[in-house]
């Protein structure tokens, strides 16, 4: 999703992808082949780029440091991407900040999590420290027994765990702003996302009936976050809101969101052309939406292998409606594709958008 | 351009580009080189593809028709692109089914502009029949004996002609249209085009001030050439506006239009989406624009051979800009890139465009 913001900027995008079926081949003609921990081809790879970015935060830090040696710039840099990685030291170093946090510890045994509940009560939540996405890699645990279960297991993977308070949100939030080396930021508009079984569903553009009050301290914490890290291209905080309307610092990721895509479509300049624009320290781009309201629905695979007979239904249903496939096979639980619709009423806008998901991954047939 | 809105889609393209330096293949990763004129190589490139479908309406007949021969859907269809190739055949298909064009004739000898000249008065305008582009193969006569020197020369040269008469017109539009094989049409809004020298510097979409009744004429004329011309595609009706508010038509493209681009940044499907969907029968997509008013302007390249630092300047100074560079050489005279502004308000929108595209082609430093 990176090369059509390429393309219109006059950009030439090289991309390193593990596997040659990887959809970044089928759209981008100059492509190495390797895995990002493999450093020689990652070093092979980056000989004669301007600036070397990420679509994942999976990178090992030794491989950084050797492609920071090289002289080439590395945009977010291995300081700022430690804490997308390492959900303990993001813990920490927010807390020092005093951006809000769920309460949390480190947890070397059983002991640690217990002493949180303490103070917490039950559920907690266990994260393993590194690796988790979409869900994986995040256990709630409602008494000691279940908390030690999760805890011995990730012990003989050699997996590190933090233990958090459960917070008993209402909604998330995701507040997405863009920085650059020299320090400019923009902010878009805070949305509201959508979870389901730890999968982003949907989200809504601006969050609906958020308080500005609400919504202005969201892009705060972001841009506090961006620049107190020196964050390079696009920072996506996630956020959990409380019935009084408080925010609850969640996840971090240092690229492109899956809470941004709505952008392609729906903002002046993309996620994408201003993640670009910022790795490469050009002046950002204006995150101003094209319509009061976007509805984003990602289509999650199920078991319609052939997506396009309903692609071909979905487009002559709704010619309004922005359908985006990503090339992928089709495999239960997998994000294949997204659909935005712009609009003014959200009950509209999210029962097409909602509509056309469905109806691509085969959830429903009419 | 069509890349991004493939990308979207999901959809591959292969391109046939007879120059390896093309700017397809810096963003395009199945290219094959060869010229359109070469039958051997289009039906190489052929090979495999689901639909053939053009960006410029130059390759030879007889191509066309071996194309066709293989079965490979061939859109537009050579019989629709006769009209965008000869404009003769055009000026004699229009007249026949009504629609508005200037007086006109073919031309033999200076017998035929001085009878048309007759009937019109001087000037009168002399066409190559084929071949002419960005104003080339178009000559404004004042009289006889600078018809005649037009003539003699293009006869020389085996170039076929006719003669017009010179409309006194007060502006200049474009009608778009996308039109599917199974015969679904859009209409986009109507756009004023400013030429100088006879290219297309500024577009301003809609036309601004247009009456109804003028907009949804130049629609009803574009959809009806569509229909009966049996386009498959984009279709860009160029159209005289005279003080009394008529139209008469001047041109037909029948592919992306240079008047178009301003729906990649402003409408909810750009005209290389439609284009896309409508060669491969898929429903058509909503063309209605995102703001009020976009303006878009054409860099033209003259003396600045590197682009970048005042790019970085136009950037900074305006983040709300749509900058698409097309990674050509500068050279003077040539297309190297566009920009769009979206807004309310004329003036401001017009300030801007047109100060980048003059920053960008080095006419201002300021």
């Amino acid at each position: 999703m990176m090369q059509p913001a390429a393309i219109a900027l006059g950009l030439r995008l090289r991309v390193l992808s593990a596997d040659p079926q990887d959809c970044a081949n089928q759209v981008i003609p100059d492509v190495a082949t390797g895995h990002p921990s493999d450093l020689e081809a990652v070093l092979e790879f980056a000989r004669g780029c301007d600036v070397v970015t990420f679509e994942h935060e999976h990178v090992p830090a030794d491989v950084l440091d050797a492609l920071v040696a090289t002289g080439i710039p590395v945009r977010p840099g291995p300081g700022a991407l430690l804490y997308a990685q390492d959900k303990a030291e993001m813990r920490a170093r927010l807390s020092e900040l005093g951006l809000p946090c769920p309460e949390w510890t480190p947890v070397a045994s059983a002991a640690d999590a217990a002493a949180l509940a303490e103070s917490t009560g039950w559920p907690i939540v266990l994260k393993a420290t590194r690796g988790g996405y979409d869900g994986r890699g995040v256990w709630v645990v409602d008494d000691l027994a279940a908390a030690e279960r999760v805890i011995d297991e990730a012990a003989g993977r050699g997996v590190k765990l933090l233990a958090e308070a459960a917070v008993p949100f209402v909604r998330e939030l995701s507040a997405q702003v863009a920085r650059s080396p020299h320090g400019q930021a923009v902010a878009y508009p805070v949305v509201e996302t959508v979870q389901k079984e730890g999968i982003c569903r949907e989200v809504y553009a601006p969050a609906p009936g958020i308080e500005e009050a609400h919504a202005l301290e969201a892009q705060r914490i972001a841009l506090t976050i961006a620049k107190e890290l020196d964050v390079t291209g696009m920072l996506a905080v996630e956020l959990f809101q409380t019935a009084d309307g408080r925010l609850w610092i969640n996840e971090l990721a240092m690229r492109p969101h899956n809470s941004g895509h709505w952008t392609i479509d729906g903002a002046v300049t993309s996620q994408f052309e201003n993640h670009l624009r910022a790795v490469l320290d050009l002046p950002l781009g204006s995150p101003a939406p094209h319509a009061p309201l976007a509805v984003m629905a990602n289509v999650i695979g199920l078991d319609l292998p052939d997506l396009y007979p309903a692609y071909l239904h979905c487009l002559a249903r709704d010619p309004g409606l922005k359908i985006h496939t990503y090339g992928k096979a089709v495999k239960p639980g997998r994000k294949i594709g997204h659909v935005t619709v712009l609009g003014e009423d959200f009950e509209d806008c999210a029962e097409r958008a909602r509509h056309a998901a469905a109806y691509l991954r085969g959830e429903i047939d009419e």
